[in-house]
């Protein structure tokens, strides 16, 4: 059954120490969706302005992804102008950031996206996030991300969205913040109490964590051995982790311990190209082959 | 069969956010021999003072740690003073370092272990691991650990030691500092083309990868809420899993995985305590009762 993903949509300019990329297709929900495709049939709900290329709303529709929840405003697509230096790969470099139709943007989604019972939040104000989720009649299963600058500057925003969600996928940097724990343990408890009922700590590099009510898992990262760019790489995982889930319509810890592990894997092919030139091309059974290859990574 | 560690046994004054203990028995073998006693028959060589408390001798022996090769000699046992901020419990800070002893040190072994076909050489300066290791008469497999002070003040000997080990364990930072590689994984191949047939590269709180010639393996850390010391977590790491494989008298891929979770397992209750206090009272008992709850949180 299709669920429902919403997120920012934009264009990306990015350096890296493998070269320097403009204009390419980048955002939260983009990078979502090119990862939960494989799965489920997935909706987007985001906004672009009329300079957003027709080359790309032509690649996402090419590659399954329903547009039908994406908003063409006048004015111009969000862009992300960043950079990671090679000391170190893990964190962004925020150049510029121009909001363009993003800064007024309402979601504008058909009554079978209200209908649907599985919602993304990926990346964005919370405020807009809690205004999708205010449209959706009965909500099932929700997740959410969101970032530093969020737990910066609309805390309270968060919060009050944080008690309607079910899952909650966050870095362990934004963990640390959001609770003031130093310990990821720990953090993901206190982030529990506060709604989330299940906390997906990704730690970059260096694996995942799931927390539930009573069970924890972990993995580490499919070892990568040439980063070329990490642009995405938690909305992929993200996209991976939750189509997974969507798709299964299960959430016990055997299918979420599973969604975890396409999710890493998804993550790993993320990382070795530029913007979604990994990912995009990717078919199941490529999937499934290094899927195999990690579990012999993890295997005791 | 017994076999031999060389290392540093140490008197530790030790501040992190838990507390503050001053003259704990500490060291990087005295970790490694606490946690390596748990699978084999282990031999300390190192040195100490006359002002070394004979209750700290006695634990030792009481815990199975034969001191045959432990030269008490006049002058002051090396201390090491340190702290951990709660802002990285990852990172130690040194406030002082008095050799002592150390600084004259030249390893006084017996018969018995210049047979011994097993060594393990604890991080101390890479020219008297060297010597050490000259005095084994037929080494059949040795370990390596080093640090990142012998990276920067001896690297020409800490090189030429490498070529003459068949395992280094180091951690993250070291490795990349040791090759001037940034990834783990670019990292792991270049150290193993400087000598070493199979790299272990710790990555603290972030588990552990393991590289070898034709594999590759990987595990998170034990998920541990509170972190009270981490003092020693490394050596205790190398404790268990050189002293499982010093035990098995194998180092197939099978054997160095059950070594490595072993390791994980150890070094995640090192953190547990300051000092020793958590992993001296330790039976194999509560190991492979933490083992079994570690297998269950890393599985698919």
């Amino acid at each position: 059954m299709a669920f429902l993903a919403l997120g920012t949509v934009a264009l990306d300019n990015v350096k890296t120490p493998s070269g320097v990329k403009k204009n390419m297709l980048g955002g939260s929900a983009a990078h979502f969706c090119m990862s939960a495709r494989l799965f489920d049939d997935v909706h987007v709900a985001g906004i672009v302005g009329k300079d957003f290329p027709k080359m790309h709303l032509d690649f996402l529709k090419r590659k399954g992804i329903n547009l039908s929840g994406l908003t063409i405003s006048d004015g111009k697509t969000f862009r992300w102008t960043g950079e990671y230096k090679q000391e170190d790969l893990n964190s962004a470099i925020t150049h510029a950031t121009e909001l363009g139709v993003l800064a007024d943007y309402i979601p504008q989604i058909t009554d079978q996206h209200r209908k649907m019972t599985h919602v993304f939040l990926a990346n964005l104000a919370p405020s807009v996030q809690e205004k999708l989720l205010s449209m959706i009649a009965k909500p099932e299963f929700v997740g959410l991300d969101t970032m530093n600058l969020w737990i910066n500057t609309a805390l309270r925003d968060l919060k009050r969205l944080m008690k309607k969600v079910d899952l909650m996928i966050l870095n362990d940097t934004e963990a640390k913040m959001l609770t003031g724990e130093r310990n990821t343990v720990a953090a993901a408890r206190v982030i529990r109490a506060m709604g989330p009922r299940i906390v997906v700590i990704k730690k970059g590099e260096h694996g995942v964590y799931v927390f539930g009510g009573d069970f924890q898992f972990g993995y580490p990262a499919y070892p990568v051995a040439k980063v070329v760019d990490p642009t995405g790489a938690g909305d992929t995982f993200a996209g991976g982790f939750f189509g997974y889930l969507a798709k299964a319509r299960k959430t016990d810890q055997k299918t979420l311990r599973r969604a975890a592990v396409y999710g890493t894997v998804l993550a790993s092919f993320n990382v070795e190209g530029f913007g979604m030139g990994k990912t995009a091309p990717l078919s199941m059974k490529e999937v499934d082959r290094r899927l195999k290859e990690y579990q012999a990574f993890c295997a005791f």
